[in-house]
């Protein structure tokens, strides 16, 4: 199997230089530990818990920043889209689109994205069961799109909490797929906060290390070097200069993970 | 506080006569039991479990029927929206937009929504604690729109499988909206036959009869002539021949509940 | 079907004099509204949240104040047992043993308090699916003792959480036992104060007045006349006073519910 | 950090003989592993889901099959105990007495079990909240007892359903005593083949890994040479030839966990 994929980068968008300078963290700190790397940040927040949360730049800004990060970094771009429309335009800069996770069960948006040439990352529901993504690959399948990357990013449980089991890897990647762990919004508490989302930065680490020893294709991480005053998921993001030693760390247990890989 | 309004009607659009049919029948046990009547019907199942599930007519045919309701039996009429596009034509016809569950917090659907002349019925999120609808009050509200529903249709328990808690009945009026139980598909089992979604039509009638005790301000029923062969959610729509002694002992309930109300 | 019975009283016995009140206010109350009445209260609290919880009389003191009640007031009376010695000397005092919920899968506790002559209460236990007593009145009735209640009291629900899943009161009922609502644990929330649990005293009438409507056999409430003064479940008791009024709502809503049973 | 205990054995027991077998089979992959290891088997499953339900030998044949695995093994034992009165007889034997997750916040048996000289090794309940461990460390503590282990069995997540979720190893940890995963029970599938427990025995070795890399203290597996003739847990219990492989990468994981430490 290959070494672990991170996909890593600040929940939103906020400027050229700020992109590319997390993604040239990102590159450096996964380079050194023999990590792919895939840089990822929304260009717009939609379904943010209050009206007055900070959305991001939009489409057309947020591409062009994401295009400079290419550019500049020599690293594939991911991205989330919302909108069927969204789909073409974002996949002619974007080597992955992402499905968010409450809009994982819209069939229009997934075949819009996945009849465009990129890759298509569908994050898991927090309503849905690992198995009931089975349905959502085939629909993807269905457009001859078979470059398929599936994300835990935690269950509901009980009101404001997510639970992420972890069966969940093993029961998605017997589909054929890449899974990957979103560490950083499985410790989210939505809407904990009243008007916007809590999260437990501090158990992120734990979901990272327990997913790559049981051998995941990817990490998933949100990371900014001042969570507290980013616009938005400050609660669960990971200082970025915590980074590079939880990479190198994540990076020996996926050594010993797949020299020694689970079987079902 | 005014009478129970029934919300009620087949999951999708089959055709204007089907539509009207149904619609008819309705109306009529409405008027014998006094109840106030909203046709509820669906144009685009955007979200089905499978990609082989039948969507539906789509916006314009679909809501060419709705119109025929409107205009032959002489009731309002609601039906769901699941993009920004979708909203003006639809509220050129229905008097009522509904938001889906799983779209509850796409804050740009809920605008365009809110921006039309229609009222708002948003169904919780089955994701969502009851009082993290007060955020989504609040963006509709942001429009100027105050003629907002709020229901209330299962929440996730585990996999494959709702819970209504009852309490989000009061927990949501205290917004100072009407709440609306949804009896058909708080009994719904999500994706629950693995390609298509089960349900437990025999317990719709237990949520309903629950609800209207509590006093609220509307019921929602999916409902039928032959269930099992309808194109969507057969497991859980009630047959339409019982729904006249069903809508008579809600009735019922809600006197007996609007009579005694209850302060929280 | 008979008309409801109310099962009520104080979390925990204080003094016989303090019981015998209860009670006498409690059956005057049922008395005027129709219902029939039997006092519970508990001499023991075996497994509070804290260690520094005052946890009752004890069993001797108890079963004096339990007999006095029975005697003065002339009702019959329901208690809990936590181990099987408790079983026999309770029952020569008591007409209902009840299994606590979290005990309600120890085998031997349930068959001791079967082999007693008392009616048998058992609690569905918060990690148990309602089919699941199916296994609970086999064990029971494997003693010959059919004279069986089942109670919802809540199901866990994430953390420090309940939720009362209404289907779960015909699924016991599909045993042929009576069925009883427990509406003021069903609204507590364990451990919910860090070293107590909290609860929603508000709530309790709604899960009261919605399982009336669906047609139970018992209502299960605890009172106290100072709630927060009381040394246990303080937050989801009901203040004494408030009881002769909900009472009386509840008899219309049995009236109601018995005159159009459900069928399942 | 001293390098990870394996707590395993057969969920019951069978005979002195079968017993010492695995015992002897595990005490022999452990030490060729560097693991420590401790006996596990039960004298009476005091919980059965069915009455039907096969319970083991009692407690005084069980105690003697115990003492011989000691003495002739050479290794502690462990069991659990259902009653205050098997505390004092089973710490006469075991070196850690057990409390059942259903029993673990009864104050009786937790103070009995105490107050012997043995460890004491608390199963988080289904219905508990990592966190509510603390109040229940403080029972035991009462006693001067400070020899306490802390075991995640999985939480209650929907009806015949666990989850187990890994913050709770990190959550329980911060009591300060060593936490236990059980990797067979969190697989369970709790009364989910009606009248038994099913299970998923292939996920079990998925939890292990996971909490390895998290860096618990240890870890519990039961096993069996014939899982599915196993008078109770066979749908959940490992192979016993499969165990020293399994123990063999645990402890690669457990050496790569403790030597990259996590803190909170």
């Amino acid at each position: 199997d290959r070494p672990l994929t991170l996909i890593a980068g600040p929940c939103q968008l906020e400027s050229a230089d700020h992109a590319q300078m997390i993604a040239g963290k990102m590159k450096e700190a996964c380079d050194a530990a023999g990590a792919q790397y895939v840089f990822k940040a929304s260009y717009d927040k939609a379904n943010r818990t209050s009206i007055s949360g900070v959305r991001g730049p939009g489409m057309d800004e947020g591409l062009a920043m994401l295009d400079s990060v290419k550019k500049a970094i020599g690293v594939p771009v991911l991205t989330d889209v919302h909108t069927t429309d969204q789909c073409a335009p974002t996949a002619a800069v974007c080597d992955i689109l992402q499905i968010p996770a409450l809009l994982c069960r819209q069939t229009d948006l997934l075949l819009a994205a996945a009849e465009t040439s990129a890759a298509i990352n569908v994050k898991k529901g927090q309503f849905l069961a690992p198995w009931d993504m089975a349905n959502i690959v085939t629909k993807i399948e269905s457009t001859g799109n078979q470059r398929i990357l599936l994300t835990e990013r935690g269950t509901s449980f009980g009101y404001n909490t997510l639970v992420t089991d972890m069966r969940s890897l093993p029961q998605m990647a017997s589909t054929g797929y890449p899974v990957v762990m979103d560490a950083t919004h499985a410790v989210q508490q939505p809407a904990g906060l009243g008007g916007s989302t809590g999260g437990q930065r501090e158990f992120a680490p734990v979901m990272a290390r327990a997913a790559a020893a049981i051998g995941v294709g990817a990490v998933f991480i949100e990371t900014h070097e001042d969570p507290d005053r980013s616009p938005s998921d400050g609660p669960n993001m990971i200082y970025l200069d915590q980074m590079p030693q939880l990479i190198e760390t994540l990076m020996a247990f996926d050594t010993l993970a797949k020299a020694n890989p689970m079987t079902f």
